[in-house]
């Protein structure tokens, strides 16, 4: 007899998606793309910020910059099954990822992921 | 009739010596020139760390290193008279301020601030 595995379904939320295996694959996959392409940008940032350098303001702004995308990469990048769809959603909506990278997710992940895309342009429209 | 000043001779401590006029802009032109060479410090190893950045990980390291070194220049940096003393000595003790930058300042400062430098030397040995 063995347990069965500690992860999300074990408290199903009502209309929550299960993500087959090899959409997990294709999840990571396109949250991992999109991580790293942020954090590459951060990075690039922080080194022109840093050869500007002049005066001491200068040193806390790249201090306070670095400060606040941790802090927004850290809440955006929330890569439990029951947050993915908005998740991608927003990354869809930020342009940091592309459609064709959630490419072979099914429907019931699509649909809510498209919609909730829709609403994050129209909010800021 | 006009009020006295708001200085910190208003509530003098036991054992606090007076600041002249000239002693206070000896030790405003001593502190300064300790703080702009340790931002100066900062500066450089931040322009150094941040071109060697190849992933999050340093990215995160530089964030934590100007954090707690803008800490660290806050809580040392601390231009109360009531202060200055201690602020000299360890300033004298970390060879960020040569004992010449306090020349013309009395007596009643820089025995205190020789012997707190002296006893941080030997604390740290």
């Amino acid at each position: 007899m063995t347990n069965p595995p500690a992860t999300q379904h074990s408290y199903p939320y009502q209309n929550q998606p299960i993500w087959s295996k090899s959409e997990k694959v294709i999840a990571r996959t396109a949250f991992d793309a999109a991580l790293g392409r942020e954090l590459h940008e951060v990075i690039q940032e922080a080194k022109r910020m840093a050869s500007q350098i002049q005066q001491s303001s200068d040193l806390w702004d790249l201090e306070h910059y670095l400060t606040q995308r941790r802090k927004e990469i850290d809440r955006k990048y929330d890569y439990r099954y029951s947050r993915l769809t908005h998740v991608f959603a927003r990354l869809l909506y930020e342009k940091r990822l592309r459609e064709e990278e959630l490419h072979g997710l099914r429907e019931d992940k699509l649909t809510p992921i498209r919609s909730f895309a829709k609403f994050l342009a129209e909010d800021a429209a």
